[in-house]
C-alpha cells in the first residue's frame, strides 16, 4: 500500500458554499479554517465567532472576508471593534450576538462551541434549516430529542464532526437505514485500559491527562480515560441515527484506526477508518456530499500491521453502563448524567475527587435525581439548562460524601 | 459486541424479482438458492442451468417453480427431460440452451458458471440489460473492456459476487466515484505466507490445496496460494470500477475479515468486513439495492481480537507483479495471463510442474505472446476465446522447459 497518484481532480460543488464558524478560534475551528484556505474559491464566510479572543477572531475574519464577527464575552467587544475598524466587518458581542451569527444566512454552520452556551446558537442554525456540522456534545446529550426534532422540522441536515459519529455517518452510505442491525462505536480504551482496578483507583490527574492517541482538551481526555466519553457518544448516536439502545454497541480498539462500524442485516459490516486526524471528519462535513482533499496522513494498514479489539470492561470502567442506564431511562437522565460528569471531572482535575469517584458521583447524582422525580424530557433549551443547573447543584451537594468514599 | 436484537423487519422490494441462475448446482448456485428459500415470495425463478447434473437440476427446478432448465452437456438432456416430465418446466441442453436461459426475461441473473463457457451466456444476460450478479472471473479477466462496454450500452447493472469486489462495491456507497483515491483488495496471503522461498519451491499439491480461511475449488485454492487469485482480482477491479493500475492496491490480511477498502480523497477509508461466508455477498447482490437477512455468523470483532495487515512479498509471490504487468500492458495480455495460469495450475495439480513453475510458466507465456505480437484487445467473445486458446497452446509448448527449470 504505497502512496499512489490521486485520481483526476473533480469539481466539489457548483457554487461557493456560504459558511459560518461558531467557535472559529478553537481546535475544530482552526482545522476548519485550514481546510477553507485550501479551497478559498469554493467557500464564502458569512460569520465567525469566538469566546473572547478578539485579536485572533479579527485576524481570521479579515483573512476570510467574513461579514460578521462576534465574541461571546461582552468585555472583548471594544478590542474586537477596534481590531475590525475599517474592514467593513460588523463586530458584535454577547450571547445574543453569537446567536445572531448562527441565524445569519449561511448554507453551512460549524457548531464548534462547547458547553451549555452551545445550545441556543446551534439550535438557531438548525431551526433555519442550515446544514450543521455538529462538533459539540451538549446539543445531543442534553437536548437530543428536542434538537433533532426541531432540526428535522426545519429541514436541517446534521453532519456529525466527532470522528466516531462521522464514521458511522459515512458507513451508513453503504445501505439503507432500515437495513441497519446495529452500529458499533470504537473506543481507544484510554490510558488505563490494561490497569488493574486497584491501580485505577490511584490514578493521578497527570496520568489521566495523557491520552494514547488523540490530543484533546482536558475534559474530553478525562472522559476518554473513564470511558464516559464513549457513554456520551452512545447517547449522541441514539439521537443522530435514530437507533435504540440495543442497536448501539461499543468495542475497545486501542489503535483508534477504525472509527466506527455499521452492521447491516445481511451480515455485512461497513466501517470507516482513517488516521487520527480531525481534519478528515471536518473535511467530510465541509465538502459533503462531495469530498475534498486533505493533508491528513494516508492510512497505511501494512505499516500499522495490527488492529486489536476487545470488549469494554464494565467493572473497571462503570461509566459506559451509567450512560446506558441514562439512555434507557431517557427523559432528563442523559442531561443529569452529563451535568454530574462535568462536575465530577472538574473536581477530579481540581484534585478534590479521586478518579474512581467520577462514576460514583455520576451514579449518586442519577440516583438522587431519580428519587426527586421531575425527570421529564426537556421541551425547550430553558428546560435543558434548568435540568443541567439543578443536576450540577445536586452533584456538588453529593460531592463531599463521594469524595470521602473515593479517596 | 454481544448479539443484539435486530431492528424491525422491513420490506425488501415492492414486487417479486424474477431471477435466473446460471450454474445452479455449484457452490454459489446452492448458496443463492438457500437465500431464495428464505424469501420465496420475493423471487420468481425464470431459468436454472447446470453443467451436467440433470437430477439435481430437475429437483431444484421443480422446487423453485422455474420455467426453464438447461444442462450444458447435451448427453444429460434425456435424463433432464425425463426428470422434468409432467412438471411443465421446459428442458433443454447444450451451450445454446444455456445462452437461451440467460436471454429469457429475468430481472436478475446469477452468473455462476466458470471457465470460458461462461462468456457467452453472461454477456447475453448483460446485453439485454439485466442486473447480473457476476461470480465468474473470465468475463472480466478475458474480455473485461468488451464486457463492461456492452453491459453499459445495454443499461445492465453488474454486481460483483466475489467477496473482495463486493466489499469494494459496498464501500463505494459511502462516496462518489470521482472522490475515490484508490481501492485496496485484501488477500489472505495463502498457506505459504510465512514460508521461505526455498520451502515454497518444494510445496506439494496437497499442501497447496489447504487454504487457511475459505473453502473453494482446487483451481482458486491454488491461485490463492500463488497470489495469482489476487492478481486476477486486480484486473477484475480495474474493469468493474473503472480505476487505473495506480488506484488499485493489495494488502495481505490473513484473517480475511476485512474484504476490501476504498480510500477517498479526504483520507477516509471505508471498508466492508464480514465473516468469511459467501452468503453475505450473494445476499447483497440478490437483495440489492436493499438488503436481506442471512444466516451468516455475525462478526464479533472483540472475539476475533486481532486483525493483521502486511505488504505482499513480490519475491516469494511473483504472480501479483505478473498480473500488474498484464494489466499495464492491456490488450490481450490479461487473457494470455489467465490462460497460461490455468494451464500452469492444471499441470501443478497433475504433478507435472513444481509450485514455483506456475508463475514461471505464466511469465514465459506472456513473454512469448508479446514477442509474437497480435496482442490487441479482444473485440468479441470469439476474439477472446481465440486468444485464450492460442495462449493455452503456447503455455503447453513452453511447459517442458519450465517444468525442468522449476523441478
Amino acid at each position: 500500500m504505497k502512496q499512489k497518484q490521486p485520481l483526476a481532480r473533480v469539481e466539489l460543488a457548483p457554487v461557493p458554499r456560504t459558511v459560518t464558524l461558531l467557535g472559529a478560534t478553537g481546535s475544530i475551528g482552526t482545522s476548519t479554517i485550514d481546510l477553507l484556505r485550501q479551497e478559498r474559491a469554493r467557500y464564502r464566510v458569512e460569520a465567525v465567532t469566538a469566546h473572547r479572543n478578539a485579536a485572533a477572531l479579527a485576524r481570521l475574519a479579515r483573512e476570510l472576508g467574513a461579514r460578521f464577527a462576534a465574541v461571546a464575552d461582552p468585555d472583548a467587544y471594544t478590542e474586537l471593534k477596534a481590531a475590525l475598524s475599517g474592514s467593513g466587518i460588523e463586530a458584535a458581542a454577547g450571547s445574543a450576538a453569537v446567536i445572531e451569527a448562527a441565524e445569519r444566512p449561511a448554507d453551512w454552520v460549524m457548531a464548534a462551541i462547547t458547553g451549555a452556551t452551545s445550545l441556543q446558537p446551534t439550535l438557531a442554525a438548525a431551526e433555519r434549516g442550515a446544514t450543521v456540522a455538529l462538533a459539540n456534545k451538549e446539543c445531543l446529550v442534553c437536548a437530543g430529542a428536542l434538537f433533532m426534532r426541531r432540526a428535522a422540522a426545519a429541514g436541517a441536515r446534521i453532519l456529525p464532526v466527532d470522528s466516531e459519529h462521522n464514521a458511522i455517518f459515512q458507513a451508513l452510505g453503504a445501505g439503507r437505514r432500515e437495513d441497519v442491525r446495529r452500529i458499533v462505536l470504537t473506543a481507544s480504551g484510554g490510558p488505563f485500559r490494561t490497569w488493574t482496578i486497584e491501580a485505577i483507583r490511584k490514578v493521578t490527574v497527570e496520568q489521566a491527562l495523557r491520552h494514547p492517541t488523540w490530543t484533546m482538551g482536558p475534559k474530553v481526555t478525562i472522559d476518554s480515560a473513564t470511558l464516559m466519553n464513549k457513554g456520551l457518544e452512545l447517547i449522541e448516536a441514539h439521537h443522530l441515527f435514530a437507533l435504540g439502545p440495543d442497536a448501539l454497541d461499543v468495542v475497545v480498539h486501542p489503535q483508534s484506526v477504525v472509527h466506527g462500524l455499521v452492521e447491516f442485516r445481511d451480515g455485512s459490516v461497513v466501517a470507516q477508518l482513517g488516521s487520527p486526524d480531525m481534519r478528515i471528519p471536518i473535511a467530510h462535513c465541509l465538502a459533503w456530499p462531495v469530498r475534498m482533499a486533505t493533508p491528513a496522513a494516508r492510512l497505511d494498514l501494512a505499516k500499522l500491521a495490527t488492529l486489536t479489539f476487545e470488549e469494554p470492561d464494565p467493572i473497571r470502567f462503570p461509566a459506559l453502563a451509567l450512560a446506558r442506564r441514562a439512555l434507557g431511562a431517557g427523559g432528563a437522565a442523559p442531561t443529569v448524567l452529563n451535568a454530574a460528569n462535568e462536575i465530577a471531572v472538574r473536581e477530579f482535575i481540581g484534585q478534590r475527587l479521586g478518579f474512581s469517584g467520577i462514576p460514583m458521583l455520576v451514579e449518586a447524582t442519577l440516583d438522587a435525581a431519580e428519587r426527586r422525580g421531575a425527570m421529564a424530557e426537556p421541551q425547550s433549551v430553558e428546560d435543558a439548562l434548568a435540568i443541567d443547573h439543578n443536576a450540577r447543584r445536586l452533584a456538588a451537594d453529593l460531592l463531599p460524601e463521594i469524595a470521602a468514599m473515593a479517596s
